[in-house]
């Protein structure tokens, strides 16, 4: 009986469905492990050559992207990488003299963030160090298979965020 | 003299490389908004369905590939999320009775760590979802794109490795 042909066509299915659950999962911990590697390989790095962390220079390259300023409900939202505390890390900058904190003219209770220029001085060194080092750590693709992986990320990006509606 | 044409192939290679170097930082960044997108569907849908977090099924998920158990540190260091504290989902975990905790013949100092019957029932249920959502999330793509994708993945993990040698 299992023989007939209904059932082999559904078994079929079957391994084919479990073929394929594993290779997604395989090209998940394939795609977290490259994040990874990367980001302790930039960690590691920030914290050797500027005494800094991760989520500090993610701080500051958002509000070097935004030079009006953002608040701090907006940071966080744009924070790329996971580990730091936003308002403890606002502390900290400001205390170095990295950021300025001021309140909005429109509603003095939300508090708007921005770079000093000692910060983005100092911002811009890291940036020119990280930019290098993501060089170093992803540019040996040759120019073919970085723009199909470019592509094929965006492909991901949009399929995800279409399963997420 | 800027027109000269020393300085316009040393310009040119200039903008090469800066360009090569915007590159790089744009594909990490679409590696790593790929993988927190990835990342924060898994722990909603972990906590919602299982009340659980990524960190807890990560520290399961380690076991379950490793029936004879590990020590602590060698499940440190197999995490592949960040965000937990090891020893304390060890602790919350033994509580539920999903693991054991026992000391090693040979080493009655270093703990070894396995999934309990009910932990391995426990976590069969979780891994059943989590490889269903991976597939939702991942699944959309093209067989061709799939396994092009894991070999310049594979390309990217390799040249990350040597640059970090």
């Amino acid at each position: 009986m299992l023989k007939n042909k209904e059932n082999i066509s559904s078994l079929d299915h079957e391994s084919r469905l479990d073929q394929g659950d594993h290779d997604a999962i395989r090209l998940w911990l394939r795609l977290l492990t490259c994040t990874n590697m990367i980001e302790g390989a930039l960690r590691t790095r920030l914290r050797e050559a500027f005494g800094t962390t991760l989520p500090r220079f993610d701080f500051m390259a958002q509000l070097a992207r935004v030079p009006e300023g953002l608040t701090m409900g907006e940071l966080s939202r744009r924070m790329m990488v996971s580990g730091g505390n936003v308002s403890g890390i606002a502390s900290q900058l400001e205390r170095e003299g990295l950021i300025h904190r001021a309140p909005l003219p429109n509603n003095r209770r939300t508090f708007c963030v921005k770079l000093s220029p000692e910060g983005e001085h100092r911002f811009a060194e890291m940036a020119e160090a990280h930019e290098q080092w993501v060089v170093e750590l992803l540019g040996h693709l040759t120019h073919d298979d970085h723009q199909r992986l470019m592509s094929t990320l965006k492909q991901v990006k949009s399929g995800i965020a279409e399963s997420l509606e």
